[in-house]
C-alpha cells in the first residue's frame, strides 16, 4: 500500500466522459489498497475563458479579484470528479484550496507555503479519495490565491510533499518525456528515466510536459515523480534525482527545440564595468527574462557588441525599454531578429564529458548551420540558429547522438 | 447617507457589457454617499449549465459536491463586478460566501444563519463597495453550502438584515410587481406598493418576481424591500409591512395565474377520521407539496371523493406514491387531470371584506367558467379551473376588480 497523488490536466477533465475515465483510473489505484489524493485542473479552455472575461472587465485588474474568477474552473472539476467517484462506489470528497493550502506571495502567482494535512490524513485513513482543485490556495489575508498558469502541477507536488506521499503521478496528454519533439523527429523515443535536472532543462526550453516550478519543488523534496498518459495504460517516464545505475541510457537525454526566442544586438556599447548589468536590469524590472547573453569585447575599439535573447512575445516591449534607457546604457544601434530559434542538447553526461559539446558544434558545422550565439550550462549546450534551420538541426543531432535507436541494455 | 444592499439577477450579470452597466448603477449609489453592498447572481444560464454537468456526472449526487460545483457561477460574477467597479474608480472588493455567511440545514438547500459583519463593516467604513456572491455560504462542517435555486434574493435580504442595512433593492428583469401577468392582460399596471403578504402570495402563485423565502425573511426583519428594473431608471415597487394610509390603492392588489397545477381525485375514500392525513403524509414524505385540498363527504354513502392539486412536474411521482400506498389509503379510482390552472385574487382587503370572494365567483359564473375546486386564505381566494379558461378568467377578474385603471388619489 502506498500513498499516492495523481494529477490530471485540463485535457483529461474536458467533459463528463473524460472525467468518468479519470474516475475509473483513480478507482483502480484505490481498489489496489492505495491512499489516493487527486489534484485536478480546470476543463481545457475554461481558464482561458475566465482570463478573457477578466481582461474584458478591466485591462488592469486587481489580481485578488482575478484569483476569485479563475480559481472557479478547478473548483467545478473537483466537485464533478468527487461525485463521479462516489457514483462508481469509491468513497470520495472534494476539498477546496482555501480549506487546505496556505499560499504566500503575489496574488495570481502565489507559492504554496504549507498544506494542512490533518483533514487529508483523516479522510485518507477513512478510505476516502481526496479530490483537490489544483492551482490555488488561500493567502495570508484569507482570500483565494492562485499559483500562476500551469500551477496545478506545482499544487500536486506541494500537496504530495505536504502529506508525505510515496510518489506523485502526473497524467497528461503526452505519455512521458521524449528524446525530442516527435513532430520534428518521428523516431523520437520515450525516456524511461530522466533526471530532475534534465527534465527542468527539457521543460524549460520547450518540451512543456511539466511546469518548471513543480519539477524544482519535487527535486528539493526528493519526491518520486512520474509522467504518464491520461489516455493510455502505458508506463510513463520516471523523473529521478540520479539515473539508476542498472538502466543503460545515453549520455544525452534529448534534444530540445525552442522557437520562442528573439535576438537583440546592441552595437557600440562602451567597454566599461557594469555595461551588461545596465542593459539587463531595466529589462528584468519590466519582467522580461533575458536568456542567452553573448558579450564579445573588441579591445582595440574600446567598444563592443552585446547580443542576447528575450521571449519572442516580449520583443516589442524589450525594444521600448531599451530605447527608454538609451542614455544610461549608451549604444550605437539596436538590431533585432525574431526569426531565430534555440537548439539544445540536454544530458547529465555533459557535465563529465566536454567532447559532447564539441561533437554538437561539429555536427552543426557539417550541415553548414551558422551559430548566432552559444551558451552552456552543466547539463546543456544551446545554440541560437536561424529558425528555418531548426528542424534540420534537431534531426541531425538526434541521429548523431544515437537517440534514434533504443539504447543497448 | 444610507446603508443599502443592491441585488442583481442573472440577466443583469450576463456578460461584461451588462456587468459594466451594473457597475455604473452601483457607482452612482456610492457617489451619492451611500454605503453599498452588492449581491450578485451567476450569469444567466450558467447555473443551469453547472447543474446539468452534475446530473451528467451522477444522477444521484452528493449535495456537498453539487454545492462546490454550482457555487462557482456567483464567484465568477462577484470577482468580475469588483474589478469593473475598481476600473471605474470605485473602491471595491469581493467577499466569498465562505468568508461571511454561515449557513445551516441541508446542503443544496441551506438557510442563512448569521452574517459576519465585522469584515463588511470595516470595508464599508473605508468607503469600499462590498460585492458578495449570492446563493451561498459556509456550512458547520466548513464546506460550501448553497441556498437552493433563486437563493440569491434570500442572500441579499439576509445580508441586509445582518449588516442592519436601511433597505434592500432587488434589481431584476421586471421593473416591479404588477397587478397581473402583462402577457395575459396588456392593461396590467405596476403597483407602487404591495404588502409583504400580498407579495408572498403573488410570488407563491406564479408571479415569480422574488424568491418566496426572501420575502418572508424581509417581513420578519421588517426590512424595506424594493423591486426595480435593472435596465431602466424607473421607480419600482415598494414591498411594505402595511400599506401606507396616504396612498390610495385597490382592496385587491392583483390577480395571480398559475399553470403549474395538476389535479388528483381519489373516489370512494372511506369516511373515517385520518383519511386525508393518510393520503397527504406519504406525498409529503416524498417531497411533493400538496396545494388545494377539497374533501366533500357524501354522508349517505359512507364514502366520499378527495380532490387535491400537486405541482404538474410531480404528477407521475405522486401517482406512483399513491398506488404504493393504496392498501393503506383505501380508494376506488385514481383520476388525474393536468389541464387545470389556478386563478387567484390577492389583496389585504379580502380579510375584512367577504364580499370580494363572492364577487369573484359571480364574475366567473357569468362567463360560465366552471370551478373545479376553491380555497381561501386571509388575503387570497383561489379557484381551480380548466387551463384553457385561465386567460379569460384573469382578464375578466382584472377588469371587474377595477385594476385596468390607475386608482383615484
Amino acid at each position: 500500500m502506498a500513498r499516492i497523488v495523481m494529477k490530471f490536466g485540463g485535457t483529461s477533465m474536458a467533459g463528463i466522459e473524460r472525467i468518468r475515465s479519470v474516475a475509473e483510473r483513480v478507482g483502480r489505484e484505490a481498489a489496489a489498497g492505495n491512499e489516493v489524493l487527486v489534484v485536478v485542473s480546470a476543463m481545457a479552455g475554461e481558464t482561458d475563458r475566465l482570463v478573457q472575461l477578466c481582461r474584458e472587465a478591466a485591462a488592469l485588474h486587481d489580481p485578488r479579484e482575478y484569483d476569485v474568477v479563475v480559481a472557479s474552473g478547478e473548483q467545478v472539476t473537483a466537485g464533478l470528479l468527487a461525485m463521479t467517484l462516489q457514483n462508481n462506489g469509491v468513497p470520495s470528497r472534494s476539498f477546496m484550496g482555501w480549506q487546505l493550502v496556505r499560499a504566500t506571495g503575489t496574488h495570481g502567482n502565489a507559492r504554496v507555503e504549507t498544506v494542512e494535512r490533518r483533514l487529508l490524513d483523516e479522510a485518507l485513513k477513512a478510505g476516502t479519495v481526496c479530490v483537490i482543485p489544483g492551482f490555488q490556495g488561500v493567502s495570508d489575508d484569507g482570500r483565494i490565491a492562485t499559483l500562476g498558469r500551469g500551477g496545478s502541477d506545482t499544487s500536486a507536488v506541494a500537496i504530495a510533499a505536504g502529506v508525505k506521499a510515496d510518489r506523485c503521478d502526473i497524467y497528461t496528454d503526452v505519455d512521458g518525456v521524449y528524446t525530442t519533439d516527435p513532430r520534428i523527429v518521428p523516431k523520437a523515443r520515450k525516456l524511461a528515466e530522466v533526471t530532475f535536472e534534465e527534465m527542468l532543462e527539457l521543460a524549460g526550453v520547450g518540451s512543456k510536459v511539466l511546469q518548471v516550478r513543480s519539477v524544482g519543488l519535487a527535486m528539493r523534496e526528493r519526491l518520486p515523480l512520474r509522467v504518464l498518459s491520461a489516455f493510455e495504460d502505458k508506463p510513463g517516464t520516471q523523473i529521478v534525482v540520479e539515473l539508476s545505475g542498472d538502466m543503460e541510457r545515453n549520455e544525452i537525454a534529448g534534444i530540445a527545440a525552442d522557437r520562442n526566442e528573439a535576438r537583440i544586438t546592441l552595437t557600440g556599447i562602451a567597454d566599461k564595468p557594469g555595461t551588461v548589468a545596465r542593459v539587463i536590469r531595466p529589462l528584468a524590472q519590466a519582467g522580461i527574462a533575458v536568456d542567452m547573453i553573448v558579450h564579445a569585447a573588441t579591445p582595440s575599439a574600446g567598444a563592443s557588441d552585446l547580443t542576447f535573447t528575450v521571449p519572442r512575445a516580449s520583443l516589442s516591449q524589450a525594444i521600448a525599454v531599451i530605447e527608454d534607457w538609451k542614455g544610461d546604457i549608451g549604444y550605437d544601434k539596436l538590431i533585432t531578429d525574431d526569426r531565430v530559434a534555440k537548439v539544445s542538447i540536454v544530458g547529465v553526461g555533459i557535465r563529465s564529458n566536454p567532447e559532447l559539446a564539441a561533437r554538437m558544434f561539429d555536427v552543426l558545422a557539417e550541415r553548414r548551420i551558422n551559430l548566432l550565439a552559444v551558451t552552456t550550462s552543466e547539463i546543456k549546450v544551446s545554440a541560437l540558429i536561424a529558425e528555418d534551420e531548426l528542424e534540420l538541426a534537431v534531426r541531425v543531432l538526434h541521429t548523431s547522438f544515437g537517440l534514434d535507436e533504443e539504447p543497448q541494455a
